[in-house]
């Protein structure tokens, strides 16, 4: 099933699950995918255990693959099929404005509410007290969990994900001052995520104040993320939690950012960057480049800097060393 | 309308809305308000562009004005007017505890929730799926959006806008520790949030210990900011998008707070102080004063620092010249 | 009441509540935690002043105790006792699933929903519009505030406190690579809240892969804080606001966080292990350690640190002074 190569034991023991490696029993499967749990063959009481191409070391049954993360992908699938929801349908305290479309097959949670003109596609599942908005348009097959607000005219593709407390479409933060006083810039542009887009817990993602705000195909952000008003994500990008990208940024595709870093605005981020965590970047960047640091700068360079700060008290030494010689040579002149 | 200078065009023209620069057609107008965009001047089929007073270069027609923002905000206001809710009135689906007061003209969106003796002023629109607590205030022509939480005895101003999914008045982080174990201080005291505040998505105000925790007027807000208990926030500040101040401290007005800034508890922070992104403040700062870093610094003394990092290299290259100099002085004598 | 030594006053005086110095009116006792607010001492009007015993001053009446904090809490506890709520038992708008398990007096507010097969112990208060997901287990005497949201199959222990907007049990951030394209690894583990933690508002605690994060006895979450999957927290940790910490790492037991800290992933935190505030934690840390800065490193190795880099423009002097007085000796040979 995951296409890998066993050695040891017997190709026809009955594997009944998946489980972690300290947890698995003698009837569950289990993996190893980081060096640092290769402790854990020692006192695994697993059937069998999956291990990298890369695993040098002799522990039987081990099943070797390619890519861990991928069997254990295709052995949750296999193992641990989607349950039932607690409320099917449409459920009868949901709220549904009567010029609003519902596809068929649609689960609306207990006291989700659903503005004037949304559209919801077929087979989409809205978990309990969702806000969806006005004019919204949300995909087919897609999952929006409980306590999701979409603002008014936000475009949600298909098999999106958006997951509970996250906000889509709320406004960017634009003021303009007049006579010392902060006068909002009302936004009134929308938020666009795209198809197979997945957004975890509590992001904030604000509508532009004009056009669009964009989450690109395929692209997965984690938690806690902010992004403003304007801001084009692209394709297959992925975004660690507490990441912040203020307004008019633009990332390519396949750019990777670590945990809370964070962008300036009106940036120009190229496709296929890397982006260390709490890095912190405040100019253009050009596609592949790997940067981290405040001000992020390339990498290499980052980590250069970190190794001759550690030097410091040394060179300090060496400085002083330096003007004692010099010393006694001008007094022995 | 926005009391500029037309240069080219015919005043003639009649302009339907406002538009990106990208995307304005023919009747729209539309703005430059940073240089990195002047190239899009070549393409752009805008019917007019609003430019600033520096601009130099001699597109047209071009509008140039004193401060696009402004004139940015005030076509907005002129061409997209506001839209009628989905939902208006107070919603038969809401649930508003007897003893409570609401206004005239008063929305209240589906499921929303509102708690004894609390009051909400006129013309005051609460989204769906609102929680209020008991004994709250929310003043006049306020706008509470989806899903946002108000604990007991909080005290919100008029015309304050609170996005989706912030929580005001959660307890403060308070415990004191009896043998080995933390035990919670109760946290009594409220949250006032003043007139003219606006504040993002998913937001985080404690409640004071005892006393307030205050939000001054015109103060603005971005999302996921984190404001620790009894913290006073001045007039007119500006702070952006993750910032965390930690519990006590006080900012003066007009103080301007970079994206994912920290602030120690207990700091008093002076008026019209800049604090760069990501800088990280451990002591009290005057007033007037621009710090970044993290120790926060005076931000010319942190740039300095930068600079002198990124010598480091060479310098561990002069410190060795002058190592072999020296040594060869020596062996030559 | 609170074990302390009352120094002038008369031991006759009524004081009937708690405040904060500046507000104090002479029938309230106040308190000072932190020396930085002595200064109030002079104009204060409260009935006494509740003092640290290292306060060395000579301020009266004072009532000089070993811990201050502990305290007001004693004294909050007194003066300001629980409130009735707003809606007492299970409200009408409440939906719980028909197979859900409801203890006795649990209070469930207006439009919270309970899914399949969940277990909510005596007396737990459930907020409005709380949402619980399916095979959920909450113990007694338990605190959820509005619009917490559990996903299916978490369990929380005994006098748990749950902020407003927090989410519990959100799928971890798990995604494996085929053909370039980004495919979600189903994060079928659990969350495990062990009795007596406290969890911020608008946190969000990522459900296991396989297995459970867990988030141990007594340990208290701020606010903000993102737990990535397979997470465990040991025992009485102190977790500050806008903290992140990425899948599989473990910190032991009484670990404390300063605000805005990250720690990568798969990483072993030590029992009382401190983490300064903003640092980036890349590796293991032995117990009873402090560490500061990214990469995080012992606190006085980072202070140094700071220190040194203070210097550096000093440091460029000096080295320019030897360079010319060697290039002086050289020229005079």
């Amino acid at each position: 099933m995951v296409q890998g190569e066993l050695h040891g034991g017997s190709p026809e023991t009955t594997i009944t699950d998946i489980a972690e490696i300290q947890n698995a029993t003698s009837t569950e499967v289990t993996f190893v995918g980081n060096s640092r749990y290769y402790k854990h063959l020692e006192t695994t009481d697993a059937a069998a255990v999956i291990l990298p191409a890369k695993y040098s070391g002799d522990f039987t049954p081990r099943i070797v693959v390619q890519n861990p993360q991928l069997a254990v992908k295709i052995l949750i699938d296999h193992f641990r099929p989607l349950r039932p929801q607690s409320f099917e349908g449409v459920h009868e305290t949901a709220v549904i404005h009567q010029t609003a479309k519902i596809g068929e097959n649609v689960t609306i949670g207990p006291g989700a509410v659903i503005g004037l003109d949304s559209i919801i596609g077929d087979k989409t599942i809205i978990g309990s007290n969702v806000n969806i908005g006005q004019e919204c348009s949300v995909g087919h097959d897609t999952h929006i969990y409980p306590g999701v607000t979409l603002y008014d005219r936000c475009t949600i593709g298909a098999r999106v994900i958006l997951h509970s407390g996250t906000v889509i479409g709320s406004d960017g933060y634009g003021f303009t001052q007049e006579d010392g006083i902060h006068k909002k810039i009302r936004q009134v542009g929308s938020v666009r995520i795209e198809d197979d887009v997945e957004i975890g817990s509590n992001c904030s993602i604000d509508r532009a104040t004009l056009g669009e705000t964009i989450i690109g195909e395929g692209s997965k952000l984690d938690n806690l993320v902010q992004i403003g008003h304007n801001v084009k994500i692209g394709k297959g990008c992925l975004i660690v939690a507490q990441v912040g990208i203020a307004g008019s940024t633009k990332l390519g595709d396949y750019v990777i950012v670590g945990g809370q870093a964070g962008f300036a605005g009106h940036l120009q981020i190229g496709d296929q960057v890397t982006v260390a965590s709490k890095a912190g970047v405040t100019k253009d960047i050009d596609a592949g480049q790997t940067v981290s640091g405040f001000p992020a700068i390339p990498h290499n360079d980052d980590r250069r800097q970190i190794v001759y700060i550690r030097q410091l008290p040394e060179m300090v030494q060496r400085l002083k060393d330096l003007e004692g010689k010099l010393a006694q040579g001008d007094s022995s002149e």
